[in-house]
């Protein structure tokens, strides 16, 4: 290949997601999967799809998926968009709605994707430390701005803020889109700002199937805002892809919504496990921060966290570290099965036996 | 919405797909899908797909599904790159090859996606104008450019070039990267270029699964080139969404591929109609070009087609009408079953009674 040819390619550093390990016993805590099955009507309508009819495109309006995600939220059909997983609903968010030359802000400490959306698509953008409890710094994001993006609950903090501080900032900056990324709201008492988009319009709320929803493998994820953002928003995945969410993922999304019993209960597992994994971290020395989240995040002082998670990946347990400096000694452990928790656990424990 | 919020939202002109009517009694021959089902291995294995696995991410290698494609062109692994359509492909392929101060070239008639491609990621470009005969102007890629796109067969012309054609303009353009996108090839008695990925290192070659595979449904399209570009988009793409091709689409998209005999065998069903087609618009007075596709695009001198188009569309047969002034008075038609073609003839036929 020539070096002329060479120029005209694209040299951007992609986000690196987590491992995918193949093969059986395999602990796999390191991508916030759900450790359950979707639901049985999921299931069940898997096997009743009529496969004659994919020769067509996909529906491109999907009115009755968009009124059942409606009713989770107060938003009607053209208050709401639906793409191939968050990711890519967040992606074209960036697009649509951070055309300035004024940095967009989020956490420094957050969802490594946001940077590489910004470097994707040519957008300035700063980062706001955040505080030393690992909380997000509100004051921080009251400057003039190109728009905002934040996780709640953030990751891979799992912390979650309060309702009240998250309006702070949408009230605070009525000429920015502010986005909420509530990939793993479900999992956090403090609830979604959703209903919040009939008074701001200038609030964005994503959300996703691939957690709380155990739908990872087929992609779907959704934004809640003002009908004029939603139009906005469509035009831009209209200038990309005109058929983003596929006709089985359309079926099998809108089953998943229809089984409210299951979503509960599932969730609810997650967060009694969660508190069964925060109490065996406890024992075994580690500081784990408060978790709203399907993943805990944790340390452990005088410890080697990153010499940890080598150790886990050998005996075949994945968990999640991050390179940068400021978290170079936690973790993040996805909250799987009680069994897989307490093989985890167990691992902790022997790894520190064998070093003692 | 105060304005100064409005001026940070996109302004991107989209892409306006073809009408989607829902209904009964609608004779859709307007987006150019399949008018055959999938593949019955394609339904066997739906029915038996493992939902419960659907809480877990795609595979994101897919080993399997690329040697099965590999097979068809001689491509590795390393040297095939999947997409949620050919649409999201084309668009990556653009972000990952087209970084150049100098435009990037395509034909003036063709898929009119490619213009809004250029703008979503602010790439320069220059349509190179068709010779009079609608075929593309091979001399006019002889220059200095950013990237070239060719669509073999045309759309929605429907004509293909000669392999001979395609590689003079891949041979002459050493410097940028050449995309052939073959969305309709199958139709074709010309033939990919897919092969000739290894002889020349600039070639891109892209295909769907929405045409000849029937299966528009579930969105999947790929990419062969050698190993370098490949990784080039590998790497955009993972800057967009690391994610794009669910895990249902892999299999199904897999069957489909393994059962040649049906796709072989209603791919000539359609080229069999197209004949058909062609042959009863001529008896009706129509010049039809030479289609090397599933559709064909077709004119009457000293007759309003676009009137015509609305006639057709008043009695719920759905072909398409582009407005752009050199093909104003031109339809682009899909090949359905013989049935829907016979019932368009018969209605055109009508039209042109009841007016005279």
């Amino acid at each position: 290949m020539n070096d002329r040819l060479k120029e005209k390619l694209s040299r951007i550093e992609p986000y690196v997601p987590g491992e995918q390990p193949k093969g059986t016993n395999i602990i796999k805590l390191n991508t916030n999967e759900n450790p359950y099955p979707p639901s049985q009507r999921v299931l069940n309508a898997l096997k009743e799809i009529d496969g004659k009819s994919l020769n067509l495109y996909p529906d491109f309006v999907c009115s009755e998926l968009k009124q059942e995600l409606g009713k989770l939220s107060g938003a009607k059909e053209d208050e709401i968009f639906l793409g191939n997983g968050s990711d890519e609903v967040l992606a074209l968010c960036f697009k649509a709605f951070f055309n300035s030359e004024t940095p967009v802000l989020f956490p420094e400490i957050s969802y490594s994707f946001y940077s590489v959306w910004t470097e994707f698509f040519n957008i300035p953008y700063k980062c706001v430390p955040l505080k030393d409890d690992f909380h997000i710094d509100i004051e921080g994001f009251m400057c003039e701005n190109g728009g905002i993006v934040i996780p709640n609950p953030n990751a891979p903090t799992a912390i979650a803020e309060g309702k009240e501080n998250l309006i702070k900032i949408i009230e605070n900056n009525p000429d920015s889109v502010v986005i909420i990324d509530e990939a793993y709201v479900d999992f956090s008492d403090k609830g979604s700002v959703a209903d919040l988009i009939h008074k701001y319009d200038n609030l964005v709320v994503v959300q996703t199937y691939s957690k709380s929803r155990a739908l990872a493998g087929i992609r779907f994820g959704f934004a809640y805002a003002n009908s004029e953002l939603i139009k906005v928003l469509e035009g831009v995945k209209n200038s990309f892809n005109s058929y983003t969410v596929n006709t089985v993922t359309k079926i099998l999304a809108y089953e998943s919504l229809k089984d409210r019993d299951y979503f509960n209960k599932t969730v609810e597992k997650i967060k009694k496990t969660r508190a069964k994994l925060i109490k065996g971290l406890d024992k075994l020395g580690f500081e784990t921060l408060d978790s709203s989240a399907n993943f805990v995040f944790t340390t452990k002082k005088n410890a080697d966290c990153e010499a940890l998670f080598e150790y886990l990946k050998a005996n075949n347990i994945y968990v999640r570290h991050f390179n940068n400096p400021k978290i170079k000694n936690y973790l993040r452990i996805t909250v799987g099965t009680d069994e897989a928790t307490e093989a985890l656990l167990e691992k902790i424990k022997v790894y520190f036996e064998e070093k003692s």
